[in-house]
């Protein structure tokens, strides 16, 4: 097989056999699901992903695609072996055309980099995961959702193309610089989160906004999380246009705080909400002002906006060091279900009754303003074997009790491997069927990333 | 048939047979194709929908759905017979669910009555297509656009959720209450403007926003189309936050002032911009007057704004009746192609073009926020066999040139039966071969509106 990816491709460097492939390539980023693969390939071109797709699925080899590897739920494990096709050095911004408001990238340009690029020149790409570090890609492939979601939406608001490499080879585009589209079964719609099963997207044409002038963050210390989670619906209700709505837990916030040295205002509040305001200076005044009013009204302990940016990012660095802060002092399995928004506080409520019941720690925070919370259930001390068990016990609970109250699975990291048994042991088979008749009809061999195997 | 149906349905007066089917039923809103079907019939929930699909599939009988027929590419001619499956009796608003700025309806419910319901209620439903009489069902199935989409997008953004049945009679709901999915394949995104051709839509959910505070319309009058078109992009570009932006040349303002009695301002304008903006006081106060520098420094005639609600309506009533004002003097053929916004000059100046080679006359208008071009072909004295041919060789060079630009069949309508072959004609073979796999695996037997020939 090495010697004939190394014809296919004409350049041996970029094509390593099995036992020389770096152990950080066989994992996602958590590196705990670990697989082996027969090959890796580093693709620069359409071409070559063709290439390697088309030989893959005649001689019925997995192949696992690839970007930076920053996913959580083990999409990038080859558990089936075969080749892993990484794209990350396809990483290219191809065009920016301010007149249209689009970019053209190819999929391994690092989300970062790219805002960073855009920004320079007066746009903005509102898409912003937590992990910056992440392909643009990877993003597509999980419909990433990110902060500014609240304002903005999520990674698929921001396509408006994909070329992308079928199964056998085939190159399509599917979408165009066009903002309305109303030509045929939009076929990009079915791409985008499709977690790598579908195809391997090769090219990405992505729509932009101009950059908003200004923007200002401001902190609402709450009595209980209740009533600031309540609070959320009475900002959104609002007109005021927030960009993002955060909520912590206090005992959350002294996590970051011991992980970051920052020290949160209001120590005896015990639940937080973080908003960010974007667009021009008036904008942000009135919008801020009013959500002032809202929040005081409701029995905020304070309302404390952020003028100085330096002060702002402090605060923000508290919420974005919140996985990294757990896992400092312990593995953790990262959950990020959706509840309508509605259910957040009620969901809340029910982590820490399974907390209580089970005696396993979790650390919950999230998008208030989109009902997707993010949970860290921490191992602690346990045994491999304790861990395992006791792990899927309350998986099974949180999963079950979301779905009781409308929920689902993933609200932005996917499926993959880790969410499997909980997305299928709660999703309707006859849903399930008809993915798989979607999945056979694009890759009736099944040869991309078939481990993620509720599509089987 | 007909005796097979009734027992199915249990109540004779909803299902209608051949000979005694109105002619309504057989052809779409413009009423120029039509053909005949074995029966039609009214449905009343889920369940029969299901039972006549399974019926349908299991004897290879082609269905057509319908909502109000409003359609203008004739997706509900139902060319091959069989069963007109009508939903538009489906018609309830299930509910209105503030808490999370959702409502749950029935596909038929009609698009200007849910509107009214839910503004009534202190909420928006904003897609908003001109056709204020088609189903929100209908809506989805093209996914509908319209004028308000430059700021909220179109109907796709305001789908959460769908129920619907699958050709073979299976139930499955796609979607949910939950802002944020990505959890397994996002099959409502592909049902989403299929044109009835993988399943009947049953129940939508959809996504409602605060109604804005206050609105207001500005009319830009400029010298020429080019400037006011090129004036757009500035517009978009100052962080103004449009909600619509229009444009109309002067000999098509003529037309609709001829038709409505309505006197535009500015009659030496050659060409007209017509914006709207809507939230808070403060908001639309100041985008507007951004958008007035603008436009005053790129070299419009004049900013005219309406405070007067009622001013603006008359002004509106204009750019509304376009369609009708062309019908009232001749038979038409409506296009509703995209183009990328920057090239939408360009398009008109192509247009002019045709015309003046063609000696057909046309009128353009449309979106210009985003490269939606309505175009009207003017039939005139023309015999039948005159109007055919000449009318199929100024489409082929119209959507040649708008594909040549970078451009689109349909931003809004739909392909249908009327726009298939310039579709087909212009579109990758590749990727219509993908999307018939998807529709085969989801339809094996092609039951469901397969006069849309381009997916068999």
């Amino acid at each position: 097989m090495i010697k004939e990816l190394r014809a296919l491709i004409g350049d041996d460097s970029r094509v390593v056999a099995g036992a020389d492939i770096e152990a950080k390539f066989l994992t996602d980023t958590l590196g705990r699901l670990k697989a082996s693969a027969d090959a890796l390939v580093f693709a620069l071109t359409t071409d070559e992903v063709s290439r390697v797709m088309r030989y893959a699925c005649e001689n019925n080899i997995p192949v696992t695609p690839r970007g930076a590897g920053t996913n959580l739920v083990g999409s990038t494990v080859p558990l089936r072996g075969g080749i892993i096709l990484d794209v990350s050095r396809m990483n290219r911004i191809l065009e920016v055309d301010e007149e249209t408001f689009t970019a053209v990238v190819e999929p391994g340009v690092v989300l970062q980099d790219f805002q960073a690029h855009v920004e320079a020149m007066g746009l903005m790409y509102p898409p912003d995961p937590g992990e910056k570090t992440a392909t643009i890609g990877g993003n597509i492939a999980t419909n990433a959702g990110g902060m500014r979601a609240v304002k903005y939406g999520v990674t698929r608001d921001f396509v408006r193309g994909l070329e992308v490499v079928l199964a056998d080879g085939t190159v399509i585009t599917a979408g165009s610089k066009n903002v309305k589209d109303a030509s045929g079964l939009q076929l990009r719609q079915l791409f985008i989160g499709s977690e790598g099963t579908l195809c391997v997207i090769t090219k990405c044409i992505l729509r932009l906004v101009p950059k908003p002038e200004t923007s200002l963050s401001v902190l609402v210390p709450f009595r209980d999380l209740r009533s600031a989670i309540r609070t959320v619906h009475a900002i959104l209700s609002a007109n005021a246009n927030p960009t993002a709505v955060e909520f912590i837990e206090r005992s959350v916030v002294e996590l970051g705080e011991r992980f970051t040295g920052v020290t949160f205002p209001c120590p005896e509040a015990q639940a937080y909400i973080l908003l960010t305001f974007d667009g021009t200076a008036f904008e942000v005044r009135a919008n801020a002002e009013r959500v002032r009013e809202v929040v005081m009204a409701r029995g905020a302990i304070d309302y404390l906006p952020f003028e100085d940016p330096k002060e702002a990012a402090e605060i923000w660095k508290v919420r974005g060091c919140l996985v990294k802060a757990v896992e400092a002092v312990s593995e953790q399995e990262p959950v990020d279900l959706v509840v309508p928004i509605n259910k957040s506080a009620e969901y809340i409520e029910c982590v820490h009754q399974v907390e209580a019941e089970t005696g396993m720690r979790m650390i919950a925070f999230g998008h208030a303003g989109d009902g997707n919370v993010h949970l860290c259930i921490i191992r602690g001390g346990r045994s491999d074997a304790q861990w395992k068990e006791e792990l899927d016990r309350v998986m099974r609970s949180l999963y079950a009790k979301a779905y009781a109250l409308g929920g689902l699975t993933s609200g932005e990291h996917g499926v993959g491997i880790a969410k499997q048994p909980y997305f299928f042991a709660n999703s309707d088979p006859a849903l399930l069927k008809v993915m798989r008749s979607v999945k056979t009809a694009l890759d009736p061999k099944h040869v991309l990333n078939d481990h993620i195997s509720y599509l089987e």
